[in-house]
């Protein structure tokens, strides 16, 4: 039975942007389990839902967060699973603070982060994470990596027709 | 006896700039403790320590931290004590990530943040705080305030007198 | 009886945001006086009331400006009471202008800088100092926090049922 | 006679920088008058200078500050008289905070901005304010810009005959 | 009979902006002349109308234009009377890109620059530049200030009556 | 018969902005081709299109791409052809991580970078190109400089006889 | 027998950065092997390095860059498997062109993003990678961990014995 | 004969950095012609040359200015040639104002921008314009990509020979 993949999001109004990382991850059938757990607001329960992450069968976990965006670093301080940050765009500054209090962590506790409100990519770093030792898994991405190629090349000719007649 | 201030660093390389806030309360005669926890790598300390701060005697709690600065956060996370945030520039963004860090707290946590290295700053708003209700250390406060004033107007006496002619 | 908290604006224009704070303040008790005073179409009021807010039962002040936000700055020139500082968004460039325009006091005359907009945040801060010699008051904002978390763990055991399944 | 130039400073370690704008009032024999005054630390002295230049005969006021740069707009709150605002780089953020706080202005109260740590220019814009009702002053104007003008086309041959052969 | 104030703008989208600088100066009565001139699309005429502003009466020149803005700039090489630049924003990067082209000017050739679309204050320091010699014009810069100053009064006097009760 | 002009964009959304390209080269009769190849979906098949360009008849080659734009880029790396680059902005950043990632090219590989969703103006580039050893089409570029500066001339008559009376 | 780690730097500038993720996988026992392969100088061999990575063996790859700095998403393009950036600080811009260009990739291509010039997390987080269904590496994570507090808390008794007294 | 390209800087000044253009372009054996002209101090010189270059037998335009950088645009506005901008860093803002004043130009005036003195890709983006027309120096620009990637391989041999064992 493959871990299962920790969804973690700082407040429930990010749960738009982090039900992309939810379907990815189903759309592959990898277990997951999804909470909201605020490094600032409920930072015991974070710390213990990490700290025993990887005892209770999770590979890598997701978190999801805006603004001063520390519940990625927060989460990865308290465990040694791969740990992958989502900065959320809140309404100022377009998202530079949360990218910018997520990825620049100190040495030592590494937050694999993404793009700002990228949460479809947070799921498949989290899928690749645990298809490195699951061959099964991993060729389900190169089956979704050449769809995703197919598709293009669609729009390619679709467009190609339309336009350059 | 005056309430302690806390100075927390979220590593020891940010001593130099840490000092400036230690020098400022020793010259208004404040007792304070100074630690070295890190959100990250100590994070247990760094509650523990927030955690305990009012009924040890504290009256607000200074954090100094760089890159994804979480410290001050954290602290504030597990105290109802004024916490002020000093963010502190590294070697890379020129500290914009530091501050970003510190100051854009969601609802409910506040951190009371200064300017980009800004310890001796982080210190005044401690006495400023402590000073709210002792008549006497408001009394040095409005002090320093008239020599400073002073120390300018002496400069402008000195570069008036030089460039004026 | 409690010390006051000072709440100034700008323009009048800045009132949806400073609501929030004043809000804050209504919820815990804390007296408080809000007005419209500009650094900078009426900076004599505005230098009156920060010079005599400690005489006239202030313990904290609050200012809010946009732009190019000199308002908290020039409360804190003239008075030696804790200012607090809310930056706030304009129509361009996001409130980073005001963010740094108050955050980056220059050394001597700090201002408690809180996120952009952030003026609930910047309410509680206020409430912090008050609350360092005012027992009761520090029990309200643990009451505060330990709610803010149980709504956190709500919504977390909410979501969760919806989701995890 | 001319009306004399104010120049402004908020602390003496701008005086590098101010002194470029010096030198080029000296240079076109335009009147001026240096002071060191802090929006901050000593704002009583920066207001009545400010509300007194009309009537002690200056025509234009140059103010030089960096950080949270609150100098010029201090000045422009007490004074009709056009204000030129010179952010100052400090060591963090590269001027940004200075050139933000400065340009930024709210209606009402202009600040004239020039470029970071852009001193000669500021006071060549003093020089044209003058100028406009000057008519020698503006012809000094127009022999700087030929002999400005002349000196690039002097390096052109010169960098032409080295590199074109 | 005072000096005109040319404005010049970029592209006659500029228009609804700098209709605030028109409307000021209609305001104080103080004559001006608008025209569309691109530093890029007609250099030529934009040049013409610079290099003989003077010689026809103008006192100050606004330039108002978006993006990679350099029609402050390209009026300023023409002239060496004082000349205003508007950074205009534009539908990407916040105006930041406007406001850095415009006043970020090698020394000799100064743009005095205002606020992101502050053109009512462009029109302001036109007007202050030509009161530096008509006591008239002063005075009612001095009636605006008042004015200003009493609308922030009453607002604050109707807030405080609400809010503080 | 003139060289085409290959158009690829990184993902058919951003078609809207790319159509205002093929509408410019349409315009000029000059021919073109456009494609929907991702970097990093179908980098095949844009390395084949890029390595093929010039033996099959292309003389200029535009890039249009969001976010982390990697595709002038990667075109560039494959042909020695002219490579145009449109930063598109996306819903994050304002588009500077599509304008930093498709102007800051490391020395060899050069992207010739428009502003953000600067499509015309890169068709204009390649008709450029195409124009140096084609008199014809310099001619029309020419007419369309032109063109354009009518256009603004009979704006600024329009809105000077509006205004100015 | 683990599987590797790949690392690929753009140029062999950044090998200094780079030999910190070096150093950190010799510390854990960790396979690795280092290329330098130009995202756009040698295309060729840096997709046929990701392409097969796979079945030679590879479990994580680290792909560090500077500027536009494609390589981490081009590695990407060609593989499942996880891939981690490093943006590496250049001359300009601070190291922010590297880290937007890195971390803003579009959905279905991810790139697990470290800090600017993170090397040693970069390493780490390949560490957790391959820990996930390797205990013994896990366990080496968690010493790693705890000598890390423990050397934050020598600096804390340092530190503070010298300070507090 | 090939085309001129003509090089143009705003003051002698950003020499160091044209300097890597002219040797790229003497590499290549192109003819070039090196001016140092201003857009605000030589404005008519500037557009002089500009209008005159096509006849003159240039076939591109490179143009490094800093700061406000407008030369490239100054000289786009006079030609239809291609025109290359090179945005200079200076002192300040990290060469982002230079940058940003030479890419964000408006629709009919295009330049095709480079990295932050990137002198060496704006020489071989000129050289790829000619040779559109000329075999042999597309030959030579497939010899130096050649040799690039050579020198790529030979340094991952030496690298990977040294750290991979």
């Amino acid at each position: 039975m493959s871990k299962k993949v920790g969804i973690v999001m700082g407040s429930d109004s990010d749960l738009p942007i982090v039900q992309k990382a939810v379907d990815m991850l189903k759309k592959f059938g990898v277990p997951y389990e999804v909470h909201v757990y605020s490094a600032h607001r409920t930072p015991t329960e974070a710390a213990e839902f990490a700290a025993s992450a990887r005892e209770n069968g999770f590979g890598a976990i997701i978190a999801a967060a805006g603004m001063a965006a520390h519940l990625a670093g927060a989460i990865a301080a308290r465990t040694t699973l791969p740990v992958i940050g989502i900065p959320c765009k809140s309404s100022n500054l377009d998202g530079l603070d949360a990218l910018l209090s997520t990825v620049q962590m100190p040495t030592g506790i590494p937050v694999a982060t993404v793009a700002i409100n990228g949460a479809a990519n947070a799921a498949l770093i989290a899928i690749q994470i645990l298809a490195v030792e699951d061959k099964a898994l991993a060729d389900k991405l190169d089956e979704k990596r050449a769809a995703d190629a197919k598709a293009v090349l669609e729009k390619d000719a679709k467009i190609a027709a339309e336009i350059n007649g």
